[in-house]
């Protein structure tokens, strides 16, 4: 049943079930102005011939690419506050370039609500992966190994004074704000339910990504993207490094997780519907 | 009538009464596009066995579980403009989280214009209140007791120069610039009437809390949300949180009211429409 | 000729007066998607009898109070770098406020542009003014006579080093940036003219006065807005406030017509079409 | 065929070629709701006699005037910090203003795209030229020879410590940035594609220049606009100014150029479509 999405739109204050605010007189499937794609399979093989398959995985490495240098440049840069207004709006423009997700868990999260095949989740993940290492070397390139290393590479690990479980957790609740913008934003039953309420898809994620910075930059430099993890790690390649890195590939993954299912569960519902 | 509201908008040089700008031809009942909701109920009993009806109040408990963990802990983060910066655009995501009002002040607000029925209102205010609880605690037992204490847990009172009566005004209007800003951009209205301007609900909103923010901190800290300064306050639980807390609850219920009062009256004249 | 405008838009490479972009197929009068307001009477006494004329006053002073408020609050508040900041959006905030105009520069050049009546340009400007001395009153309530004085009030004034001509100069530059941005930003026009580039009135605006800011806070504190410079100026009362008062008056008007002459001539070539 | 660009949205799981995702039973001409304008000529003569020709033209001189205003008084001002900050949004400000490019690396980029002719592009370069010279004057007007020397005059050079390669790459990477910003924003198809997603051209433009002048700053000052390093080295005149200027001429032309060549292949993949 459609109505029951609605219901947790500001103000709701009518039964769903009974009368859906604003499409009242309009029967279920005309009230539909949204189109809800249909799960993506999990295995495509006939995708790998597409050349539109390797654009996007082509869009992926450089969107990353772009993310991990002006990323790691500005680590590299001066002050601290700096390296935490860098992450306003980056996610954000990276979504205008052709809808890059330029991060695992935004992908994994995607792919958990069937958002895209297994076969493609893969292939996107390894050209983040690849676009983050080339990010992260041309910023050493750019800045000369002494420098690069005094600022430990722009590397995420878990800041001393906290323990492993608090970066654990801070990498899960910030995965799971970002993931679940992300959902939010890109939801083509969103702009249909708050129709007076333009969803403005770059900024709520930049914003999103910034605020979560703010907040959890002193503990784990805020990883919430492992390929950009990965790529400072392998460019930076020392003990610090890799000591946590785990927790940059669990936390993200958990966090989107847990963003797939409340976006599933709790906002849309979907298991209680009666198709 | 119709006509009545259009004339606040920019450069309005016609009685509303005789010539509605850009529909002069129209009928007022075609001009209208847009959907005017009843008032909601004081109560609807029904509405407790809804499922929609506790799906509203998880997504309030999240959203103000992850206000509180993102504006707790930047406050313990480190310098004070990060904990200003913090709130640029928070309550805009919280807005794109399905809708919540992560804040018992707004949801006042919209309960006086009865924009939401009584049960779910309380509903919502309990959830805030358990989802604020829940977010302090978790930064308290990221950051361990020492830190949390030094930076007062990020609990709001009247800082020390400044009289109760001017924490309390600050409280005021505040709220009156954060819910006039809810009430102008989640109006059905509003859309319809400035069509050639789109209104972005999540950045105005969130512009309107951080310049609240600049301009009160240095007196309150900047409650603004009742939630926010009992979550900080009960997790904190020293008598510097607890002293001036009634003006956290106070100064907000009036402010939330004075705005309802002045986009019923002033803004949006419904008083003086024959229906 | 519709077609006349729409050349300056991005990548325009075809001449308007041949075959406008994207509407070559479509006859003049059906392509208009925009309705352009006839010029307004310089009196209209009968607007005196409107309540609708009245509330557009309230409005205009409770936008202005609210911005004296929070932008002297803020100066009062601490560092610099936050002074400048506060006035990221507030412009853009006060438009959320059914459409304020907080500025009676803005109202000047509307009214220059025939976009409202004299008489309700001079009310406006009348409350805008008393909104900006309550605003600026409620201020030095709070802060106490010693700490307002040593801040200056918030008044403009010329800084040391600078000429009165370089005040000017910049307050006429600036103002010619909000105001044209005014323009630009609630053009009915334009909003067709790029119908795939959606205008967002309220954040450029917000940008533009932010931008102004960085740029000549060192030299006047930056007016831009006589209602502001006025309600500080007279809460304040000393003569660092008075003395070059008349440059926060003369400069806003004279950039404000440069604005409305810019606008009408350049940018919408109006004198140039054969209606 | 239309449907090849649309799998690089977000998610998609289909192979366009087969089925585009949410318009799949529409014809391929009725599917496109947007025009895609006819290339440029390289010479169209008789646009020199088009008024509206120069009111573009004019556009760009006030437009680049106003920039390079905000931009170097901005530098002049006070801290590193905010000269960083300026540039939020300045170029999306600047787009407002009837669309100017007030970048010759913007208006090569749409030359190559044949967006515009030649004639067009080589006035509108010529004119963003003498609008930076105007503008940089202005501020040496402002704040005399002393002050205006001692910070270099906001000009670009290699800082010491980079290499000149260095600075080539910084100032090739960040127009890239820039320059397919714009391309995606001002992109018919685009609005097309990803209809639930409203652009706002603006906005990402501006932060993508925010990001690109946080993370090169340090390294060449952020050129990535030829005409504002011109203007800049003009009045500032000394040789630190000139040394590096060829390098803030070569970068943003390749960068643009690069950014034009991965939209037209990777992203649109308009070599590859049969029409």
């Amino acid at each position: 049943m459609e109505a029951k999405e609605q219901d947790v739109s500001l103000g709701a204050n009518k039964f769903p079930e009974r009368q859906p605010i604003g499409i009242a007189a309009q029967s279920h499937d005309e009230g539909k102005d949204y189109k809800e794609p249909p799960p993506a399979p999990l295995f495509e093989p006939s995708e790998l011939t597409s050349w539109s398959f390797y654009r996007a995985g082509i869009a992926e490495f450089v969107a990353t690419f772009l993310f991990l240098y002006i990323t790691i440049l500005t680590v590299m840069g001066v002050s601290r506050s700096e390296s935490k207004c860098k992450s306003v709006g980056i996610q954000g423009i990276a979504w205008s370039f052709g809808g890059g997700h330029i991060n695992p868990a935004v992908t994994f999260g995607l792919f958990l609500a069937r958002k895209l095949s297994l076969t493609r989740a893969v292939f996107y993940i390894v050209m983040q992966t690849l676009g983050a290492i080339a990010g992260a070397g041309v910023v050493k390139g750019f800045e000369g190994k002494t420098l690069y290393g005094k600022l430990n590479g722009g590397a995420n690990f878990v800041a001393p004074g906290y323990t492993k479980g608090d970066g654990l957790g801070a990498e899960i609740v910030g995965t799971f704000v970002l993931v679940y913008t992300v959902f939010s934003a890109t939801d083509a039953k969103r702009s249909a339910r708050d129709s007076h309420v333009p969803i403005l898809a770059p900024l709520p994620i930049g914003f999103a990504v910034f605020l979560v910075h703010l907040a959890t930059i002193p503990i784990t430099g805020t990883g919430i993207n492992p390929a950009r993890s990965l790529g400072a790690a392998i460019i930076f390649n020392k003990d610090l490094g890799w000591d946590d890195h785990w927790i940059f590939w669990v936390g993200p993954f958990i966090g989107a997780a847990l963003a797939a299912l409340y976006h599933t569960v709790v906002i849309r519902a979907i298991p209680f519907k009666s198709s």
